[in-house]
Order: structure tokens, then C-alpha cells, then sequence
């Protein structure tokens, strides 16, 4: 696998309204998209860092998993999920598998920003919620 | 602040031989470092993933707080801070500090990979512990 870069940083917040202004300064930029991901139960809202771009997560109901993770999380929020990015995201699940790694989705699905993404199992990722993202052609 | 990109993703493990080959995998590059900071108690291995270092830390002792954090996960490790990229360390600390941010560091200290480093305190910061990194000039 070559990802080009890391994609985005997922950070699971309470409040999009209440973390937008800490974003908005440590980014220097003010957040240039909201959408509604309805497949994953969030909000999300996004900050550019570099080629990076930062993704708030704010869950829309208690069956989100960010909300069940901010639950586990005494109630706050944090680090979720790091994305990387990839050429072909099937072709990178087709070699995580191989490697024996474990994988959340099978194939590629459609996530927020226009993305086909699909994420890798923590248990083979040393803890870290992993996901591949594909650019809209 | 302007931060112009992130300059590394911290990842708490256990054992770095253990981890190594996933991040040589997931990055497509093998380790480009490896080096013992005394300061925090800890082993470091890097990974480049586009402009972003991926930077593995391994406890070397229990009274690391990277040690702590493990502990405190379950024994497991994950994604430990971001760290981003900016001109000058210090004016960005003045920053945060007039904007009411709680700080870790009040003044710069060096870090791994020869960089000056500070820490902002997660209370501030939606629960992510941030960092901010300045290039050796």
C-alpha cells in the first residue's frame, strides 16, 4: 500500500457548535463544509490543515457509533480515526486482506466529503481506528 | 495561528518491533528513525505518510505518560496527540494563552526529530492532546 497522504483526522465532539471556534483558531481557517452523514448516525463539519483535513463528528443519536465512543470516553470526545489516502480503496482492502488484517467493511462505501472509504479493525491496526479513502473521479 | 500542516500523528504502542511492520505496510516506506527521547521517557520510530510523520512511541518505563496511557486503554495502544506544524512555537503558545487555552508547556522544550514542541492541555482542546511543532531552523 502507498497512500498519497493522510486524508483526514476524525475527532469526535459533543457539540459542533462548541468545538468549531477551537477549530477554527488552531486551523486557521473557518470551517468550510457541514453534511449530515445519515449511513453513520453524524454530523460532520470540516477544517484544512495542509493536505489534511480535519473532520468533526458529532453524533445524531445515541445509537452513533461516536456517540457510543464519547459514552465510553466519560463523555467527552477526542481522537476517533485516522483516514488514508489511496489510488483505489478495493484494490487496498484486496492487500489488507491478504496481509491478514482485519477488516470493518469488506468493500469500499460511500462516507462524507464524497469519499469511497472503508475502515480497517483496530485489533490489526496496534489500537488505531483506521480507514482508506478514495477521491471522487 | 496558521499551522501549515500536521506535522505528526503520535500512536502510543507497546512494543515498536510489534508495530513496525503494520506501519511499514500501512505507510509504504520502511522506518526512516528511530530514537530515544529521555525527556519523555520514551522510544520513538517514524513513518512518513505525505507530509505527515507518523510517530510510534514506545513506554520505557511505567512512569511515562505514554506508559500511563496504555495502562489507562487497557493495555492497548492508539492515537496518543497531533502535532501541528508552525513558524514559531512560542508566539503560537502567546497565542493560545490570549485566547484562554490551557497550556502544558509555557515555553518551548525540544522534542524528538529536532524539533521545538509544545503541548496544549486537552481540557482546552475537545479532548485531543495538541501539540504544536516548530522546524529546526
Amino acid at each position: 500500500m502507498k497512500p498519497s497522504h493522510i486524508e483526514h483526522l476524525g475527532i469526535a465532539v459533543t457539540s459542533i457548535d462548541a468545538a468549531a471556534p477551537f477549530f477554527e483558531f488552531l486551523s486557521g481557517e473557518p470551517c468550510y463544509k457541514k453534511e449530515v452523514v445519515e449511513d453513520q448516525k453524524v454530523i460532520t463539519a470540516f477544517f484544512k490543515v495542509g493536505e489534511t483535513k480535519i473532520e468533526l463528528l458529532e453524533p445524531t443519536c445515541p445509537e452513533s457509533t461516536i456517540a457510543k465512543f464519547i459514552e465510553k470516553n466519560n463523555g467527552r470526545g477526542g481522537l476517533h480515526h485516522v483516514a488514508f489516502n489511496v489510488e483505489n480503496v478495493a484494490e487496498a482492502l484486496a492487500e489488507c486482506e491478504a496481509k491478514g488484517i482485519q477488516l470493518i467493511d469488506k468493500a469500499p462505501r460511500k462516507g462524507a466529503d464524497n469519499l469511497m472509504i472503508a475502515f480497517l479493525h483496530p485489533k490489526s491496526t496496534c489500537g488505531v481506528l483506521t480507514e482508506l479513502c478514495e477521491q471522487p473521479k
